[in-house]
């Protein structure tokens, strides 16, 4: 199962745009509208901030979602909808029926997204314009301009395909992720739209989404901020004509290894382009008593703003993830743990092992940088996905609003 | 009851140093060894990190303030003998016996203390000729030498002093504190001693100590991370010859109140010295459903990477405030919130309102920032500290170790 370029539109019957429509009124030639629709209504599931403060889209999205089914997606970047009260919701409203209208569906078959700053209503005369604008443009070849809408601070946009046979019948899944600050699990606070053509039973869907957002979105962070806006939707169409994915069937694993498979390549894609990021930190931890354990023990370590910047300072500051390992909340004994740089041996039995420095700064300039701990307190593990702490982050973040 | 300039030295009995001994092995003047001295037996008390990774000192004292009585403390900066294993369970003994005999008493009334690198053994013959140094240059002046020796990157020395009337005698209290990376609650990620000449039974000083600290030092955060060495001691040595203070009396509820107002000064001073910090913020959450909402509120919003670089930016971005109450697991109704910047209203009831970006700018530019929060779900309250994320915190920990 090898992932290859592609996105929304790869799998069959799926149509996508992405229009500049000035969300942000500062003019400008920035995509920030895009439209995803399938030619046929899809099974449809969705995973969504647990922040108590959840912005207008993804409280009329979660609503549809939870009905199992919808036939297309508009999403704007640009401005959240986020704390802006009951007009928010009103405007979340009337974005998903004036989609609805130009593509002919009900109000009830579209999902909203929006990322970009809180707290100020959205400009609802030019989202009009963009939204017929973007409506009438949707293509089989789409999918580009699509990622490159939904972008905020990302310097690159997110996308992966894959293709398996699932019962005699070529399956194909494709996606599209924008992330870059106010990433952190729970859940992986950003936007991401799976689109397939596979037959998928609607509670089958959103199992395999939800186990497999754990393994991935959820593993990752950039900054510790869980944002009010965050969505990952999958929508499965069917026009693969395969026999149907049920849970609990060789077909269902077959479709969550896949739909795994791509959520973890564009999770990884969010924590290397986390805002002013110049590298990819993966922490693997092995022998843990629980996957809980072995989770919560690899996010702190990809969150410690310690390690962070000692990753950006290329230093083997170790002593800094044995640290986060401690306040993690995993059950461990710091004795027995064993930590690793790379294929480089930090720590033995918790206590510091001698260790070339040469080939620690080797590895510290590579753009992927690996940690492995085994904690020898049990069987189970998890990786965690995060980047290092720069300058840029705190540039880009200290004038972000204005 | 006026703080005053003061320290550790300044009630009665107490003596104290601070040499340099070359902790790190770089040469240079820098300060990096104290003993703090009381020339009768305290009554003591302390709290430690809740990190699972807990350095050789903090063991050792530990086990120490647990029975209550302590009459001397040596603390080192420039290595935190933390991941040391073994070996660094000796040597933080080994500090604990070479301190005791040079002050003519038993090991187990020397407390000890360490901050600075992690994973790297003390340098012990350093050490040795350093405490042999400090321990024959305690003095009643020596506060400010001690003060200075324990800091690693403060770039202030932080300290106060307090005296108030128990029961017809005039009692002094006098404190030091380092703090500035790894600042984060639970405990507060930095080495404080408290000094007085109270008379306070030991059970009296452990429920204050614990229940000033709740309030001061477990509210403030620098970076999330939680160190592996904090230690917060209290020294009682009743040379004041006050009625002694105990468990449930008013005398009990005055030392208290002058324990806690130390302690929130340091903390605040802590918090305004964090690595590379320009700004102090003070987030005030009122209107919880219990204080451990409250408290939970106030300390997310201080720790939120993205309202820090704001501050910094000093740019108004209120909604990453709301973002991070909405995500610090404290019981509310988004839609019942008022927000102020300083007295500037921005949010009423969790929707948006017209603010002057002018007025904004002007409390933004102060060197203390307040956010007040009214979740108007009940009637607790407090107050936590922080401060902004700023381009030096990163220069600082991207090469601390090297």
């Amino acid at each position: 199962m090898e992932l290859f370029k592609g996105g929304v539109t790869a799998p069959q019957g799926f149509l996508a745009s992405g229009v500049h429509a000035d969300i942000k009124g500062k003019g400008g030639t920035k995509k920030d509208v895009a439209v995803l629709f399938s030619k046929v209504p899809c099974a449809a599931a969705g995973v969504y901030t647990t922040n108590k403060v959840q912005a207008a889209p993804v409280v009329l999205t979660r609503a549809r979602t939870d009905r199992g089914e919808l036939q297309a997606v508009v999403i704007n970047s640009g401005n959240a909808n986020a704390c802006t009260g009951e007009q928010g919701l009103k405007d979340a409203a009337l974005m998903a029926e004036w989609t609805a209208k130009a593509l002919g569906l009900e109000p009830e078959a579209v999902g909203v997204a929006s990322t970009g700053v809180i707290g100020v209503t959205l400009p609802m005369d030019r989202m009009k314009a963009g939204i017929a604008k973007a409506a009438v443009a949707v293509s089989p070849e789409g999918g580009q301009d699509a990622a490159e809408a939904i972008m905020t601070t990302d310097l690159v946009d997110k996308q992966c395909a894959v293709s398996l046979d699932l019962g005699g019948a070529t399956v194909t899944l494709g996606a599209m992720a924008k992330g870059s600050g106010m990433i952190h699990p729970n859940m992986a606070t950003m936007l991401a739209f799976v689109t397939t053509d596979a037959a998928v039973e609607p509670t089958a869907l959103a199992v395999a989404l939800k186990e497999a957002t754990a393994r991935s979105f959820n593993m990752i962070t950039v900054d510790g901020d869980t944002s009010t806006n965050d969505m990952l939707v999958v929508l499965a169409n069917g026009m693969a004509k395969n026999p149907p994915v049920v849970l609990g069937s060789a077909l269902y694993d077959k479709f969550a290894a896949a739909l795994e498979a791509v959520l973890i390549h564009l999770a990884k894609e969010v924590a290397r382009d986390g805002e002013g990021a110049t590298k990819l930190l993966e922490m693997r931890v092995k022998g843990a008593p629980t996957v809980d354990d072995a989770r919560k023990a690899a996010k702190a370590v990809c969150g410690s703003a310690l390690v962070k910047a000692a990753l950006f300072g290329e230093d083997a500051n170790w002593g800094r993830v044995l640290c986060a390992l401690g306040y993690s909340g995993a059950g461990f004994d710091p004795a027995k743990v064993d930590l690793w740089l790379g294929d480089l041996l930090m720590m033995k039995a918790g206590a510091p092992v001698a260790f070339s420095e040469e080939a620690a700064a080797v590895i510290l300039k590579e753009k992927t940088v690996v940690f492995t701990a085994d904690l020898h307190s049990g069987t189970a593990e998890a990786t965690a996905w995060g980047c290092d702490l720069t300058y840029d982050y705190v540039k880009i973040n200290g004038s972000y609003r204005t």
